[in-house]
């Protein structure tokens, strides 16, 4: 664990006093040391991805910094969902507003103790620095596989199925209900659920073992199941074909689509909004059925919503009528 | 590799067009998937540090960025010498301030494929978003060793001798360099060669097979020689002794020395000032001959400066007279 050139005393304790004891395996050295040193595990493979959130940019301002912990370690958690992987544990950056309170130190410590806790991670080492910008967080989230059982983007085949897991749109709809902005649009409570789900996504760590047995490709939904879709279509040289009206939403999502008077065009806002950190996979036609049914066992739902044939890119259809997405909106054709 | 979640173009052309290059392992997966896959090696331990650096705190908001990004990957690089451990690969945030041009993203990039060919590194993955603050970047680094032989800070031994490579002083002074607030207190030259000291560190991986075979315990000089020697001494639960008149220090730092009244007090400023990235090590007293001969024949100069033993903390002598320093500045006992 390292710290600023010219620490200041709130680096040191920092490390001593909150982040210490998040550190209890032993490669973690009780980040005394410049490195953690992580054994090998003959026949299995380290899985490694890294996230980070700026203040403003990745959470609200006001978000309390327990919850805003949880979220950062539940976004890498879910990259590692997506690739059934095991998770094991996490190198942390923290940069720090000058003068931020201990108060709001021991918040965001707090928050990472819980659900290190719920999913069985360990912090090893990482670093925190002093920044005159706001408050930024980058994790390093490692899990293991099974040599060579990394589920991938790239994997794909043409004839395969596309599903995803649980409901999409709940974590655009929930950015939109955190800031105020569903009012009217749903009620009070749906809001409020929605907000959640945007602060506090649930990494579908569940689907490790049926993602194993039989995915052929599969991503997290973070940039927006149209995007994140596109992203294994582009990887695996073959066209995906997403079915909206099959789009799966949750009830308080579905009050929302209930007001607008474009119902296609409100469906095309849900999947391409991003922060649902749910799975969207592919798998063979003769595995569908034992995937949902293994993933139901372990508590997932997944939904088939489209299918990947020889070709390139996304294609996004309506009740048979196909819709033109751009990156950052969308149009009929 | 991931990005924004609600990404501009930037973000993904930056990967594209700039990143992926630099990530021509296969473990990378062209930075298309969610994570890398890295195979365990049996009989190996992966070694991962992590550190970061911001704008107007580790590095001048002027500087180039192709230096900025050498001088990223040779901070964690330094951490990896001190490890003994052998390059292998890193994974890289950026936080980029919004507008940052394409100019600026081409230099950054420039400087990472300079030092990754140098010092045998590929790019492992990493996140690109944007951020309303300062330039942010942050890397985890990995190497390997043998199993266990990873070099610690805690396993110093009561008896063993305190040695440290290169010259110690020249990152701080080298940051008044740059600052141009050397002027009148050494040659220009000199000023100019200790600011590229400060910008552009030389990690001494060369004492990969020295530290080895002979170090009992080591760390690199990132917080100041003192410090850093205290982390050891704290870890290890030693008492370190440092004889500053050992202090080994550079041409241009003698220029500087010798315009200074008091010696004791410049050489404690030298002792405690940062940013030197060179190596504090512990080993036996039978094995000092052996070591210095072995890092010079790999071309470190390595300097004996002081001795552990039974107790704990830091003492910092001068010509026998004990000095007491504070962390941030010191005072006469």
């Amino acid at each position: 664990m390292t710290r600023d050139p010219a620490p200041g005393d709130d680096e040191f304790e920092t490390i001593a006093r909150l982040l210490r004891p998040l550190a209890g395996a032993p490669e973690a050295l009780g980040l005394q040391d410049d490195a953690a040193a992580i054994p090998s595990r003959p026949g299995q493979d380290l899985i490694v991805s890294q996230d980070a959130m700026v203040a403003g940019v990745h959470f609200l301002p006001g978000d309390r910094l327990d919850l805003v912990a949880r979220r950062l370690l539940r976004t890498n958690l879910s990259d590692l969902a997506a690739k059934a992987a095991e998770p094991y544990g996490y190198f942390l950056t923290v940069a720090w507003p000058r003068g931020t309170g201990w108060g709001e130190r021991e918040r965001l410590a707090a928050g990472l103790a819980e659900d290190q806790e719920q999913f069985g991670l360990t912090l090893l080492g990482g670093d925190t620095v002093s920044t005159p910008g706001p408050l930024t967080l980058s994790a390093t989230i490692l899990g293991w596989t099974f040599a060579g059982a990394m589920v991938r983007r790239g994997t794909a085949r043409p004839g395969d199925r596309l599903l995803v897991s649980g409901t999409i749109g709940d974590g655009w709809l929930g950015l939109k209900g955190a800031r105020g902005e569903l009012a009217g649009l749903v009620a009070p409570e749906a809001a409020e659920w929605l907000a959640g789900r945007y602060r506090l996504p649930e990494p579908r760590l569940e689907l490790r073992d049926p993602l194993r047995a039989h995915a052929n490709a599969a991503a997290d939904v973070s940039d927006g199941l149209v995007a994140d879709a596109g992203h294994i279509a582009e990887a695996s040289g073959v066209r995906l074909r997403l079915n909206l009206e099959r789009l799966p939403v949750s009830e308080p999502a579905s009050q929302w689509l209930s007001g607008r008077a474009d119902r296609a065009e409100a469906l095309a806002a849900l999947a391409t909004g991003g922060d649902d950190y749910e799975i969207v996979l592919t798998c063979a036609p003769d595995s569908v059925q034992a995937l949902i049914e293994e993933a139901e066992a372990a508590g997932v739902a997944l939904s088939e919503i489209g299918e990947a044939s020889d070709g390139e890119g996304m294609t996004t259809v309506f009740e048979g009528r196909e819709l033109q997405l751009a990156r950052t909106g969308w149009r009929h054709s």
